[in-house]
This record gives C-alpha cells, structure tokens and sequence, in this order.
C-alpha cells in the first residue's frame, strides 16, 4: 500500500479490499465467503461471529435485494453499523471497542 | 490500540477515532476543524483538499441539518462516498487509488 496515503485513506483502503479479496471479480460475496468474513475480520466486534444462525441473521438482513448475496453496498451496511455503534461507545466512554 | 483486533476492525476505529480526534468531546467537527481533517486525512483521495471553496462545497452538501456542523452521521457520509468510489475502482480495475 502507497506509503504517502494517511492512516485514514489507507483505513478506507483496507475495509473496501477486503470485500474484494472474498468476493473476488463477481463484486459479490456468497454465504460461505460472508460466514468466512465475519468469522475472520468482524470476530471481536460482532456478538456471535461463529454462531452460524447469527451470521444467517445477519445475511437475511443485510441482503436488501434477497439475491441470497451481498454486494458492496449491503457490506458497507455492516460496517456502518459497526462504525455508527463504536461512535456511541466512544462519544459516551471514550474508551477503547475491543 | 488492542493488537488482537483485525485490520478490519482496527480501520473501522481508526475511521472512527479519527472523527473524535477533531470534534473531540462537543460530538460535532465546526468549518475550520473540518477543513483541517479535510487537508491532513483526505489529501490524496479527494480532488481539491486544499480549495476553500471546495471544502466548503462539501460541508454545505454533506451537512444535512444545516447547523453548520458535521456530525458523525454526516462525516461518515463522505467516507462512505469515498468507500464507494474506491470499491468502484477496484471493481473496474482492481488498481492502488493513491
């Protein structure tokens, strides 16, 4: 990664490539690559990262035009949420998420 | 920060920290506390970081309330716009942005 990006590009950067480093060149996530995700990069964030009915939970939420896969934007979703949940930790506590 | 986060998580506090670094306990970024993230955090990845007039264009458009602050809500609105720019790219070309 360019050296001269700031830690929030370079923050920006790794959040969208790590979608496509599962969803690959269809642009999309399936179910098993969404389980692998959340399992791997979302585990200390979200509650019940390897409870598998958590994870369909989520899918079934986050899956806006029921195609049973998550685009870009349905990602982005997840990582607002995450984002919007940690602001109100920090505005509130101003301590530490995980 | 916490080293068993992943880099998923730890970008997402990173993005979100960020926001506090400059608002710090008030919850809202003013005009020149803006136009300083804008400057430092953003300087590759948007065009014109440095034009006045630029920034302020951005700060009408992104202030949904119009109270001359940029709220979280808001201020993630422009990493979201950028997010989506980047994953476009990538999409497309699956080149470096900066």
């Amino acid at each position: 990664m360019a050296s001269n990006c700031s830690d929030v590009e370079r923050s920006i950067k790794v959040l969208v490539k790590n979608f496509y480093t599962y969803a690959g060149k269809n642009d999309k996530m399936n179910r098993s690559e969404f389980h692998k995700m959340v399992g791997k990069d979302l585990s200390h964030i979200l509650t019940n990262p390897h409870s598998k009915q958590g994870v369909d939970d989520l899918i079934k939420k986050l899956d806006a035009n029921d195609d049973g896969k998550i685009s870009f934007e349905e990602y982005w979703t997840i990582v607002s949420e995450i984002a919007n949940k940690l602001s109100r930790q920090m505005a509130n506590e101003n301590k530490e998420g995980c």
